[in-house]
């Protein structure tokens, strides 16, 4: 017997990406950054007066917001913070789906979307991406009933991105909210955020983790109209940004110079890893993200495990259409380089 | 139109106490410590290596659980932690509570409470608080149906706290989970702790807002029997707590010592302005908090309205039962003379 509601009781719940402890493993499993923070943010934690800490933080990180509206051209009141972007994805389900309501999502995407769908207690309505792991053109129609879609742009664990024309499509047919994920957007060729001025049923949401290096940091923001913020804004906790993490948010917000140079490396490395594992015969999807998404030649699962004991630990999915697949996060330069002449040596060793 | 559940488009969210901006205002309206946190926090901040930001934290923040588990003499299983206590209450909510189901707690009491019931879309069951203020022998009874039970201990605003024995009495007689919100139990002569071991239906909330001087900082613990954590460790976001928190949150329940000398010199200024607010002829509630709730011999709407302009920022609630009273936070010693100073003066003058 449990205390708990039946949909929860009966849920495993997420498993994050295995953050090894002690062992000496180079880490390509959660798409984290290579490359350190900005020196601005450095500087801002150096800076941060501690004393203040005995007072709450300012309720919206009004400064967040306002710097996040700077860089991205919108209004504050069309930002809302998260405590990193899984806070933002809770509050969507939170403030627009009833329990027992349908989520529309796609599928193979982020393995939270289902959860969170379960947690809520809503009626779960995967939408399958084509055979090229794109958005399909009919799906406002699949998602028929569902109050609120989410996708992820470029789409994780599968790196590609969708055609733009079919997200504005979406938002036009489908009569509840569109919510794009643009975890990955700064590492892409383009983005959503310009098609928030054309419907007030889409949200674009990003995160400090992958581009600005501060996973460790839990920052997301909400982008939309500012009617569909002020709901979320009912759900969110009122102090759900810490002061350490508004001071330091804004300073990496203030400094996207130091993150375009980081992601201007990380694209190059990804385009170098690209060619190579395709020259030792794996598949690799195009990818607009920080990581590649790749079916090599030999058992995934298998591999994973090889990989593992040489050193390097990716990402492997025991899911349906993507179990053939590693997803392999985009590290440093050396890492690359490292990780690829022991690809080169397993796949020609047949080991 | 609104894109939002019904139960969210309705309310009005909740209102957090005001944060002043500008103004020199001595704040005795959002019951924060005056006294700066532990130096080893100050320490940990100072030496927190920046560049691990680009990485997750730990998922669970084990370290943070593990020394909350050994100063409260329980085991890391039996842990939970949380972006600030907040956090944790909404946990609760989505945790034991339906769509629909019933949500019992106090009432005169935190005014989160019935908020989070209707963002969950529960059914509001407030349980009136006798006429001291305390928790009525027949809670049980009075909460028939509901499947949560939530009272803070000691109590705000009024800053009393309950027998122990009518907490367990309730534990005994409601067959959903007792949750006890003990944000202030530092401040108090007893806590409810030691009940963990008899009743697997109970949780106990602390915070690290209060005491430790770290609101700013936001982090929140749930006690409860290690099957309660699990089925709550399902609802929490797994990286709600970053890495910097998860640092300074080890640092700081590891020096409790600093804690405790602060508690003692906010308990003696709280007798202290007791005992003159009581000369001065006002009603002043005993309390266990870091506040008292006064009554004044003068309207305390005006009073408070008063008090701003001559500089002090204390808390008024336009609520039922609690119009009449002023919520008045312990300052430091300074601050503590020159508001009975300023109040000896207005009551005298009677301006």
């Amino acid at each position: 017997m449990s205390y708990a509601r039946p949909n929860i009781a009966r849920i495993a719940g997420y498993t994050p990406g295995e953050q090894p402890k002690g062992q000496r493993l180079t880490k390509l499993n959660t798409n984290e950054n290579p490359y350190p923070p900005s020196p601005a943010v450095i500087d801002a934690l150096r800076n941060f007066p501690a004393e203040r800490l005995k007072l709450y933080p300012v309720p919206g990180a009004d400064g967040v917001r306002e710097a996040a509206a700077e860089l991205f051209g919108i209004d504050s009141k069309q930002v809302l913070c998260g405590n990193g972007s899984d806070d933002l994805l809770t509050i969507a389900l939170r403030s627009f789906v009833d329990q027992g309501g349908g989520f529309a999502y796609t599928e193979p995407s982020y393995s939270l979307y289902p959860v969170l769908a379960d947690i809520q207690g809503a009626r779960k309505m995967p939408v399958a991406l084509d055979k090229n792991f794109m958005l399909p053109e009919n799906a406002a129609e699949l998602a028929a009933g569902a109050t609120l879609f989410i996708m992820a742009r470029p789409n994780a664990p599968t790196g590609n991105s969708f055609p733009k024309e079919r997200v504005s499509k979406l938002c036009r047919e489908f009569p509840g909210v569109v919510w794009v994920d643009e975890a990955y957007a700064d590492f892409a060729d383009d983005n959503c955020m310009d098609l928030l001025q054309h419907f007030p049923n889409l949200v674009v949401s990003r995160t400090l983790s992958k581009s600005y290096s501060l996973a460790g940091l839990r920052l997301g923001l909400a982008c939309a109209a500012p009617e569909l913020i002020a709901e979320m804004d009912k759900v969110r906790d009122s102090y759900n940004i810490d002061m350490i993490t508004q001071a330091l948010a804004i300073a990496a917000l203030k400094d996207s110079a130091a993150m375009r140079e980081n992601v201007r490396r990380i694209r190059a490395s990804r385009e170098k890893l690209r060619s190579e594992l395709q020259a030792m015969g794996c598949e690799v999807l195009p990818s607009e993200a920080n990581f590649v998404f790749v079916k090599p030649p030999r058992p995934a699962a298998e591999l994973f495990q090889t990989l593992r004991t040489r050193g390097f630990l990716v990402r492997y999915f025991n899911l349906p259409r993507i179990s053939e697949y590693l997803r392999i996060t985009i590290g440093n330069e050396e890492d690359m380089a490292a990780f690829c002449a022991t690809c080169r040596e397993l796949f020609s060793a047949g080991e």
